[in-house]
Formats: structure tokens, sequence, C-alpha cells
């Protein structure tokens, strides 16, 4: 019921866009585009033939090679009452356990926000889109690189309010510097639940600061509501090739104990991390991926998770990794193909790129991930907006700019529409050859949403745009970006609830003493 | 047999990429990648109930509205007998005539180069990527918009004999505007088969240029060869809604009628010259090209004929056209599923923009035609590189970006390698959980053709980029444009053969004053 109700409201408000970017650019309240829903079809890259092998290769090396699980006691008990063959943190998994294991994990989920209105559905024909995460530097509004700030954050997490096509108002958007590493997550959450009302992720840099994300969502959501639907998605990387290390499994049991979502990505770097070969990387990142997923139906069997992957292929000039190139794309549809196998929400994709500059050579790296991201039947887009040089920097321009490319991807995956007016059979009789359309009625009824419009694009003529100061893009988005942070209003929130997550986040910090390591 | 060879030559030759570019880059002979061969299933759009409402759709107005053949009686008398109702200069289709018709065109054809090497496959699971059509100014290295000339012309066949993936030298590269309009069509088609040995397009701007072109080709191939097999291909557009007129017949009728290939394309401003929805813009496209198509098989039976589709969408605020929108994607995913139901080699696609320079815009809307037009199975993509500002510029910058984008989409249409090599089975053993694959045999004896090198973006740390000036992607793609235009030696031509070229173009151009308009 749920779902039907999410799909159908999807539909009527997609068609709002157009309406939804005008009220934004005329400072009323913010109107979002729902998750998308897809009707194009997923791209299959990989053979039946292809898949087996994979697959079979996969299992072959779980059982003979092994997953490590670091540092993790409870983990490796976990695992041998499962029926793995342990030996020291070397976890061996019979062919076949991961996949079994792995079923108890629902298909499709809801991720509750604040605001009902903004739930967003993972999993199935949906995709939903989250900012950049991760960054410790930005490149502002004045075009300086430097260090993130918790006033950065702030305005990443407002942007990402703004924005019609971000659905999420996502994690570490970068990551504030300026304050101690170990209380940085508070004032993170908490700028996520109080500047925004989307759907945001939790800390996984320790332990106690998830149980810290868990316990602030209680208290913004309430304790049995969390225990009985997801609030928050957290990120939980593999330690490529073939590690779970002690802080992202800790992490990732608070989580999956909680009822709350973890994503489960490896991080490969191809070449370095993984073999140099698309079969290869999919084969190793299938051992990780299944694994840890896995462990999280141990933990809490129902918990939701999804599987991800995060691939690119380094640089064998300058041992940098490159991003937008063609392999890592293929390892994403590859992988796509296994989580569908799987009856798993899928996480990839994102506006990634090397360059510096949100110039050419980043819309181009970009596309070359949004697309096959969007073909792929990615559910969880992170990175969809903002990141710049490698995923160092979160650009304020590059989120703009990006953010009309998801607007465009929402429509372009909505399909054709087939209807009476979509075929629009009388306005090619009443039109006729060697006629125009432009003041026909079908036009005119059909104008304001028939086509996407850009807020960063310059379609007009070459002497009206050098009229206008031959503006780049990027100064386009510049202007863009410092309107949507103006116009920001913070979405109400219940003061009962603010005061007692500002008392939660007091009595934290004075709990211990700063680090900045 | 030609076929087998042609695709295995290829897959043979694709490998070579990397050894390709290194090539190009230190001042040998310029090796070329061959035509794409497609290893992804395309994308459907269209769902076979939406197949069936378009094409009846198209079916009724083909016989209800009809298409006019404008000034020319022998086409009207070749469809009066073909069996279609011809009322002044309307003709009305019967239902499935146009089908019926196109059978005799061929699934699949060779266009011939005059070096063997560089011929290309037109259909079925190929892809041949053609430069930029038509701009009358250009962009040049010393960043200034201009009226082209034919020096300009000159430069662009050069680089797009130097670029690896360009499979095609192109027709209008630019309009030489210095020449005058009734002889540079001869200096145009010379530039082709002096400065290249790929294959190229024919003039269409008159009947007697297209004569004039078969003409030369027959000097350089041989009358006999000529008629026999397809070594011009040339571009045929609608004049939609509904028309065609005198001097797109003309055209036609010279190079169907001399056994030469014609891409029949509608193009369309989507809500100026079609309705402003994708499925009432498709059902005209099928009306227009398959009755098109349908009389290149009624001036010559088995003449090569390809589908095409050109369409953008007019921005309602500025009357201008947008490019990279979502709903021409969609027109051409659709289209494209036509082309295969009528088993017909497709053409459309490019790397479409409306941008003015080569930016975040140009890059970002070029992607989102180049994506749709490999997923859609194009085999003819035109103004594959170095278009910009809606089809008014040709840029020399944005020329060699657009060719890096080309050489990755050709690896990633190449599919994943299934190999014992590619599973990497002994690598992922070798290296084990925790360590990493950076020195290990697999990865020493792979590295240089796992992955796509691009060859203008740049990969560094910041610091190393800023160390080396900071550059733009433009700014590199302006030295290897410089660099290529400097590498660039025409390859060998017999001089009996060029001398007879030069003196037919004496002959004409002497049989006619100069025209300008």
């Amino acid at each position: 019921m749920d779902k039907i109700e999410a799909t159908s409201e999807g539909g009527r408000r997609a068609r709002g866009g157009a309406a939804a970017r005008r009220q934004a650019r005329t400072g009323q309240k913010p109107l979002s585009l729902p998750f998308v829903t897809r009707k194009l079809p997923p791209t299959d890259i990989l053979s039946a033939e292809a898949i087996e092998i994979i697959e079979a290769n996969a299992d072959t090396l779980m059982e003979e090679i092994g997953v490590e699980y670091r540092e993790d006691a409870e983990a490796l008990k976990l695992w041998r009452e499962a029926g793995a063959d342990v030996k020291g943190e070397r976890v061996h998994l019979p062919k076949g356990l991961c996949r079994k294991l792995m079923q108890t994990a629902p298909r499709q989920f809801t991720q509750h926000a604040r605001n009902p209105a903004r739930n967003v559905e993972i999993g199935g024909p949906h995709t939903v889109f989250a900012p950049v995460y991760g960054p410790p530097f930005v490149r502002d509004l004045e075009g300086k690189r430097r260090y993130a700030t918790l006033e950065d954050f702030r305005n990443f997490v407002k942007l990402a309010y703004m924005a019609p096509a971000m659905h999420h108002s996502g994690g570490t958007v970068c990551e504030p510097v300026d304050v101690p590493v170990n209380k940085r997550h508070l004032d993170m959450v908490y700028a996520h639940m109080s500047l925004s009302d989307k759907p945001f992720m939790g800390s996984v840099t320790a332990p106690e600061r998830a149980a810290d994300t868990v316990r602030m969502a209680q208290i913004l959501f309430g304790e049995e509501f969390v225990d009985r639907n997801c609030v928050v998605t957290s990120l939980v990387n593999c330690n490529s090739p073939m590690v779970m290390d002690a802080t992202m499994l800790g992490a990732l049991k608070v989580y999956a104990k909680a009822n709350q979502a973890t994503v489960i990505s490896p991080f490969i770097v191809g070449g370095a991390m993984s073999p140099v070969t698309v079969a290869g990387t999919l084969t190793q990142v299938l051992c990780e991926a299944t694994s840890a997923i896995a462990f999280t139906q141990l933990c809490r069997p129902g918990a939701p998770v999804i599987f991800g992957t995060f691939a690119t292929a380094i640089s064998m000039q300058s041992g940098a990794p490159a991003f937008g190139t063609p392999e890592p794309a293929q390892v994403l549809l590859g992988a796509a193909q296994f989580a569908r196998r799987y009856n798993l929400p899928f996480r990839s994709g994102g506006a990634l790129t090397g360059a510096k500059l949100p110039d050419a050579q980043a819309a181009y790296e970009s596309a070359n991930t949004l697309w096959p991201a969007m073909l792929g039947g990615v559910n969880f887009m992170l990175h969809a907006a903002g990141w710049l040089e490698g995923g160092l920097v979160s650009s304020y321009e590059k989120f703009v700019i990006d953010c009309d490319q998801l607007a465009a991807h929402q429509k372009m995956a909505a399909g054709v529409d087939m209807s009476e007016n979509g075929q629009a059979m009388d306005a090619i009789r009443a039109v006729g050859p060697g006629s125009h359309y432009l003041g026909c009625d079908h036009t005119r009824a059909n104008f304001q949403t028939a086509f996407h419009v850009s807020n960063v694009a310059d379609n007009n003529s070459f002497e009206q745009w050098e009229l206008e100061g031959a503006k780049r893009t990027e100064q386009k988005a510049n202007a863009i970006a410092r309107e949507w942070l103006a116009m920001h209003e913070a979405p109400m929130l219940d003061p009962a609830v603010d005061e007692a997550l500002k008392a939660f986040i007091r009595q934290r910090k004075d709990s211990m003493p700063d680090a900045f390591t």
C-alpha cells in the first residue's frame, strides 16, 4: 500500500517539476521532486553465462581465500555460528551461504524523513539522489579552494534542501574540519535534522558515533518508530581487497541492530585494490559485498541493507584514480545486475570526476557515471551532485550544475507519455505539411511542462549571450547557489524536540575532551 | 565474408587503441581505431504496445494527410506508379506501402574508403563516428569566433584524419564561406579525397553538385566500382513537417540512382516543427523518414539508405533550440527502435550542445546525446565531434575533447572481457586480503591496455595541476589540436588520379561564374 501510494504520488508530482523550480526561484518554500520512478528498462552488460562464471568464481574465492573480519570477536562468533569456517580472522564462506543469508534483507524499503512528504523508497524501480559525501575541502563561491568548515557543511545541507531534484540530505556533505573530530558528527547530524526535512545519513567513523546518530534519531522520531522503521541510511565501505575493518564493522553492527539501513560498498580503485580487469573486479566486489550484506542479516535478520559499489580505475601514469572512464562504468552495470539477481537495492554512481574545476572534463566525466547509474537502475545514488577533484572537494558551483542534470535524468527516466495527448494526432492533423506548431492549441496546452528547462544552460543567441556578459556555466551556477542560500528557510522543527536534541549534543560534547585526530 | 573480416579486424585493432594514440602523439602515421562493434544490448524505451500505436498513427497520417513532394514531377510520377494516391504535390500513402518498399534496402552495407583499411560497416552492431556537419562559423585556436574558410575546412579534415576514434571524414565539417557557393563543394570533396583516406560525404545543396560528387568519386574509385559499391554517404534532410523539397529530392535521386547512400533525416525542433510531445514527434518522424526511404528504393531498389533522426526541443522562453535535454534523447531511442524494426541502419546523435564555449554546459549536453546514441545502437553518428552553439560553430578545441569521449565510448561498447585473463582468478588468489595489485604479474601484463587513457583529462593532484599552469580542459585540447595539425601528412594519392581530380575541378569551376548566394 505504501509503495503504490509513493509511486502514484511520484508520478503526479514529477510533472510539477517546472513549477517547483519556478517556486524555488521566486523565494517561496521550495517544492521537491519526489524520488525517481524509472520506466526505462535496465541495461544488462553481462550475459547469463558471464553472470554464472563470475558468481561461481566468487563462490570459489569466498570458500578458498575467505574474507578477513578484523579485531571483532563478536563478528567471528556470529560467522562461526552461521556455519562459516573461521581461521584466525579469516572467514571462509561455504558456497551459497551468503546468498542464503541475504534472503532476509528487504528488496525495497522506505527511509522516513521528518516530513513524511519527503520519505524515499529505496529499491525496485526507484532512484534516490543524495549529495557528495566526504570531501575535506571546498571550492567556495569566491572560487577559493580551502579546508571545509561547519559553515560550509550547513550551506551544502541548505543547497540540498533547495534543489528540487535532490531527494536526500546526504551525510558528510563535506568534512567540517574546524570542529573536533570526535564531536563533529553531532553538529553534522543536527544540521541535517534542523536545516532540512529530507532524509539523511549517519556517522560511521566510530561505533559510539553511530550510536549517537541512532540516539538523536530516536529523539527526533521516537524510540519505537525508529525500531520499526528506517530513518537513517549509513555508508559502510569494505576495505578492499577482502577486508572488513573494526571501525566499519562497529558502525555496521550498531545500525543493523537498530534496524537502520547500511550501504555496503566495496570502495575500489581498479588496478590497485582489485584486478585491472572488469570481470576480476566484479568477482571481488561480489565476495566483499555479499559477505558483509549477509553479516548485516546475522546482526538482525530483516535489517535494511543496500548492495553498494564504488569503482574507479587507477591511472597507470600518475597513480591517481581516473573517473568517468568506461571500465568503472562496466563494473557499475555488472554489479547492478547482481544486485537485481539478489533482490537487493543497489547503490552506485554519482557525478564523479577528477577535474579541479567545473569545466568540460568535470561534466563529461560526471555524465559518464550518471548515465550508467541511471541505466543500471541504481536505487541510491550518493555523490549525485557537488563532487570535484576525485572526491577531495565539495564544489558549490558544481553542486548546482549537477542538480540541473539530475532533474533532466529524472525526466528521462519517466519514459514516454503514450496518452492521447502524448500521441498528439490532432495536432499533426491540424498543422499539416509545411506549417509549424508554435501557436497551435496542443503546443499552448502543453508547453509549460513538455520540456526539461535547465537553470544553468544558456540557449540564447551568441549575440544575446555576449550582451549578458559571455558567462560560463559555473558563473551562472554561482549566482544560483548564492540565491538558494539567501532564500533558505529552515523547515519548522518542534521546539521541544529541538531543545532535546541540543541538550543531548551538549551533554555528549561535555562528556569528552576535544580530539583532532 | 566481408562482414566477418571487418568484425574480426575490428576486434583485433580495437585493442591497439593506446598504441594508436601513442603513435599519433609521437609523430608517426596515425593509426585509426576501426568502426565500433557494439556488445551492449540496445535500450528499448518504447513498449511493444507503444510501437504498435505509433506505427498505426503514422500509417493513418500518411494515408489521410500525406507527405508533400515539391516541384518534382518525376517523384510524383514514381509515387503514382508505386500505388500512392497523388493529389497535386500531396502524396497519400496507403497503409503499409512504405514498409513494403523499404524491404529492398540493405540492412547493412560497406562504405568504401580509398584506403580499404578505413572502410566502414554501416548497420547491424556497428557504429561509425563522423565529424560535425554544417557550421558557417568556427571558434579558432586563438579563441576567435569568425566565419569559416576553406583553410578551416581543410584543418577539420586533417583533425578527423588524425583522431584515432574518428572513423569517417564527414561532409561539410564547416562551411567555407570564402569560396563561391556554387563551387565550394568541389574544394570540399577534394579536401576529403586528398587530405584523408577515410570515407566521406557528398554535396546535397543542388542536384548538379551531387552529380559532381559522384563524378569525382568515379575518378577516384573507377566508374564500375562506384556503380557496384557505396563510396559516398550524403545527408538528405526532410523539411518538417511532412515536406520533401526540390533541392533535397534532387540530391536524393542523383545518389540513389548512382547506388550511393543517403541519410534520410527529419530535422526537427520539437514544438516548432513537430508536436511538443515525444510520441507525437516520433509519429511524424516515422511518416517523413519511411516515405523518403521508400522513395530511394523507387529510384533504385537496393540503394543503400540510412534511417536518420535529428531532434531537439525548442526553448519556450527564447525560441532557440535546446540540446542535451531528455525529450530529444527519448525521440532518439524511440526512432532507433523503429529503425531496428525495419532492418535499416540508423543515424542520430552527436556531441550536440547550445553552449557558446567548450565548458561544463557543452560537455554535459553533448554527453546527453552521445549516451542515448550509443545505447540506441546508432550506426552512423554525424556531429560526433566539434559541434558548438547549436550547430553554428565548429570548434577546434571541442573537436579534440569530443574525440577523447568517442574513444571512451568505443571501449565501453566493446563489453566485458570474460576470458581467463579477464576473470583474473590467479591475481585475486595471489594478492589476497589486505594487500594490493599494483605490482602483481597480472597487473603488469595488462596495465597498458586495461583502461581508457584520456588525452585531455587531468587526473594529477591539485598541486601538480597548479604547478603545470592550472589548465582548463580546452587549453589542453588547444595544444593537442595544434600538434595534430602540425603532424598531419596527407596520405599518398596516385598522382594521375590527383591530376584528373584537379582537371575536373578546374573544368567545372571554369564552366560557370562565381555565385555567392
